[in-house]
């Protein structure tokens, strides 16, 4: 099978590093097991410099919201085409915690970025490249943000009010509706009961795929 | 008379800060002397590291076209809403070493970047903000980066090719013909003429700014 691009998207809380490790066991189980796993923003030394500048900000410096949308899109091209790319080139797949989509979702949902300019610029900056499977865990954000909380300190987004994180959350269920291949996951339940949903969804979605 | 945004543009070595005393020699003989200096890329906290990362890069990750783009207009936003802005709206007059003029210059002439793609993020990052007034210093790339070069030693962008250099030239020449905001300035000439044409330049359009 051609190698693929698997991202595992939701809000903080949703559990994406657990929905990883299922994802994992899934391919591994179809002999597949040259995997490369990104971050975003991040995952190359200047897309990890520019995940410090947006997560963190530099001393009292508001940062505009298109100054972060325009860091998470360079970080992000930096990512393809240095790391993604190459690997799926070389036969490798892919499984990526974020991509696009949380931009859409937090940069135009949460921050209410003109919806034009998302795609405008999504599509000047990556061209026809999108994942092949997305994973959408969806979560409320009371309870993704109590379980990000047990973990610890907040970053500059995390501490966004409740109504930004309802919004993006609004946006990612509008954009997975619409979109084929955003599978969405009920992220509320238990957590063995979320590790046997994604794995049955990864397999189903594996069948289909025939090349 | 209402505070101006003045931008002094050029290649490498072409003499902006030369260019920059005598406007300032222009404005004060005028009695306008509450001035804002900025510079770009840079001139805001997070601007000067996005400055960094663009004129040095990071370890020897390649970086590519789009992502320099992006991160100069991150830049940008940061400088024009928390520094230009509010510098204008109180009053100041501010003058610019380099604004988006070498963008278009840069990456749009120098490294190709598709044209609709440059006008459709200058759009949406920047709306209708432009300089009141931009003095293009024209200079060959051979002279520029002969005294470019003589000053130490050349960053990441300073390193390309003459022929990368001839294309961003072409590029002003071509924007400056268009553009009556512009005014085309031969750095080619002694030190004591272009000061002269300078100040000659902006003296005469100073008298057709009526408000």
């Amino acid at each position: 099978m051609k190698s693929k691009f698997i991202v595992i998207e939701g809000l903080e809380g949703a559990g994406k590093t657990t929905a990883r490790d299922a994802v994992v066991e899934v391919l591994r189980e179809q002999g597949i097991d040259d995997l490369v796993f990104t971050r975003e923003p991040g995952g190359t030394p200047l897309a990890e410099q520019l995940r410090v500048l947006v997560k963190q900000g530099i001393d009292d410096e508001q940062v505009t919201d298109k100054a972060e949308l325009l860091m998470l899109y360079a970080a992000r091209v930096q990512l393809v085409e240095n790391v993604i790319k190459p690997a799926l080139a070389r036969g490798a797949w892919v499984i990526g915690d974020r991509h696009d989509l949380s931009s859409q979702a937090y940069q135009g949902g949460g921050r209410g970025l003109d919806t034009q300019l998302m795609t405008t610029l999504r599509d000047a900056v990556l061209g026809e490249f999108r994942p092949d499977c997305t994973l959408y865990l969806d979560v409320t954000p009371e309870i993704g943000l109590q379980r990000a909380r047990a973990r610890g300190e907040l970053d500059r987004i995390e501490q966004e009010s409740l109504r930004f994180f309802e919004r993006t959350r609004e946006r990612y269920l509008a954009l997975a509706a619409e979109d084929p291949t955003i599978i969405t996951i009920d992220a509320t339940q238990t957590l063995p009961q979320v590790t046997a949903s994604i794995k049955a969804a990864v397999q189903r979605w594996l069948v289909g795929q025939t090349a």
